[in-house]
């Protein structure tokens, strides 16, 4: 058997971990010279072995690679594209497959989110019908936490930690004004219908009373609220459509956290203030999760591990041993069961009020949290990779249609 | 001479580092016990001596005082208040000599931006016109760095470092996305009219081209963009104050960061995101700046022993002995010369084309965020101080109407 290459590619948006997951592919893949050859990393996701848009990682020095442990973004490219079933779209498979075999790769690392395994997922499927051997494995990456079988996805602990440790630092600036001045403050923060990254916030609450909470300004003379930028109302609009144009004519811009300060100001007459955190959440590297960062690593050491072992079709998964302490191990799942199923926070993880999180959520989410894993200060300033991404030159004439 | 006692309070919007020189101040009166009493700390500010209401600090544990070291906010309640002129408004001042008198208060130390120290500046004048001895001394705190004399204001630092480390890794995230999906990002932030804060942002960008930029996006394929909450148009109106009104039938709440996107939008056709740091950025104490800290609890510090050393109607300033390499010493400036005059960045410190800052800037500006000062962290939570805030028995029988 000829020393196949392998295909790495990142996918949907990314994390402050990703970039630690690529470096455990090719890092333990250089550690197998004679079972895995050179690893391609995909410009922009799936789109680069479409577009044969190839990265030749082997031209990264060990530092580099290295130093992607503790860069933020998506340092290949990430896209969001969804590759349709193999009889709808027989074209791109095929396409997939000319790229593959002109590269000699037998192996496709996926790493992302659940429309990401789905993409995994078909070209294994691929593999089978069309006859040519390659080795799918997902590696799961997720904010959203909302991969279902993993315990957790790479990617949650880190934006949970700067969450809850954010939420109780503007805490503290919100109650020492709130005798005079601003009583309210808003958080809006991501995720989509799994409310996981809200949810964090509840963590730096021991206490009744004890931020965040939603709305007892009357007792307590402050009142701090974390809301998902998916919140809606019972009836299933979204709070961040405000149904109103802005002076240029096109719809507001405005998210939750400026609809639910408005709320506040209107019923209750309260001075606000709110912050949107958006891309800064994930991609705060500077206050990743040890365990976190650990997990993320070890996903993609075991993908290779699992590929060399003639493993496929299936994704990496985080499993856990036990709660206190806190044990882990990686596993695996089918790719067919794990495609296309969103995980949601159980019942459980939230209180009767709906406005807080349980004592079975906390021993959930606290040893995800947990360690910091701070990247290295030059000056002032965190040292993050520079990749060369250089391109492998292309062996077809033809282009994708 | 008996041992007069000591008033501590703090002012205006509150740093990730206030309370550091809230540290300083109660841990060096605590080692000269034979020349200063007690320490005693304005609950609200200014509020707090004209209400009566003094947390005695003696009460605290060590422990507890050196928490305050990396515990953002204002750990005894801030306020934004003004005093008037002595002639406007005789009764404040005299109820201040009151509530002085009946604590034994020789000494005013008053943390606070331009505001407190023009309130600092009338307390000493007070004292001289109402033949009251009380030492008053100002010590510099505000993330919009606009003090004068003072090389820099503690506070800054911090807020610096962490608007260049989040624009950095959010960079990082926009760019990895940004061939597919979102092209521009906006990171809005505090400061006035100094603009400070925004020119922060600068620091990560070592050559042309590098994120933040304005509006390359053509050329470089994306486009990151920090803009100050003061922004404004030629004609002096307010980017935020968009004129519109909302589904409540109030002002649109939107700050900066969706204008500019929206222009962005509108102009362009580009998707985009926004983030709103707001209190985040100001309350960041995980991710301080060590020469910061050092400064903020240096201040504390020396005013202290400023009072002791029989020195009055000062401010500590933060005077730069040299650039390379980066040496400072604390010095004192007239509180009169201080008040109610605000530094703005020098021109020189600005790009030609006002989208950038200058060799000049940066030089200025490095040495500032240099040096992480990381809070220790428990079960992955920071630990902050937690104060018992216990109010000295009142001693007044009025109250200040």
């Amino acid at each position: 058997m000829t020393l196949k290459n392998a295909f790495y590619a990142q996918s949907g948006g990314v994390t402050a971990v990703i970039n630690a997951s690529a470096a455990g592919v090719i890092e333990t893949a250089r550690k197998y010279p004679k079972k895995i050859g050179k690893v391609f990393a995909g410009k922009n996701g799936i789109l680069g072995a479409l577009e044969e848009n190839l990265i030749d990682t082997s031209l990264e020095t060990d530092k580099q690679i290295s130093l992607l442990k503790q860069t933020p973004g998506g340092a290949f490219g990430s896209a969001r594209y969804k590759l349709k079933g193999l009889e709808e779209n027989q074209k791109e498979y095929s396409r997939l497959v000319e790229v593959f075999k002109a590269h000699n790769i037998g192996y496709f690392f996926y790493n992302g989110g659940g429309d990401s395994m789905d993409t995994a997922n078909k070209v294994s499927e691929m593999g089978e019908s069309m006859n040519f051997p390659i080795a799918s494995i997902g590696i799961p990456k997720t904010v959203d936490n909302d991969l279902p079988i993993t315990d957790t996805c790479p990617g949650f602990g880190s934006v949970a930690k700067y969450i809850a440790v954010s939420t109780h630092e503007a805490s503290l600036d919100v109650l020492s004004m709130a005798e005079t001045s601003t009583k309210v403050f808003v958080l809006e923060v991501m995720g989509r219908h799994a409310g996981w990254i809200a949810a964090a916030s509840g963590l730096i609450s021991n206490h009744r009373n004890e931020p965040p909470h939603i709305i007892h300004v009357q007792q307590r003379g402050f009142c701090v609220i974390v809301a998902s930028e998916g919140a809606r109302y019972k009836n299933g609009k979204f709070l961040a459509d405000a149904g109103t144009k802005d002076s240029f004519g096109h719809k507001q811009l405005g998210g939750v956290a400026p609809v639910i300060a408005a709320m506040v100001k209107e019923s209750l007459g309260y001075k606000y203030h709110y912050a949107i955190a958006d891309y800064l959440q994930r991609s705060a590297r500077h206050l990743a999760s040890q365990t976190d960062l650990k997990q993320a690593y070890s996903v993609g050491e075991a993908a290779v591990r699992m590929a060399i072992r003639g493993e496929k079709s299936k994704m990496v998964t985080i499993d856990r041993i036990s709660d206190t302490p806190y044990k882990w191990q990686v596993g695996s799942a089918p790719l067919a069961k794990v495609a296309n199923n969103e995980k949601m926070m159980p019942r459980k993880f939230i209180t009767n009020n709906g406005y807080g999180i349980t004592n079975a959520c906390k021993t959930y989410m606290l040893p995800l949290i947990k360690g910091e894993a701070y990247p290295i200060y030059t000056n002032g300033l965190p040292t993050f990779a520079k990749l060369k991404n250089k391109l492998v030159e292309k062996r077809l004439k033809t282009k994708l249609i």
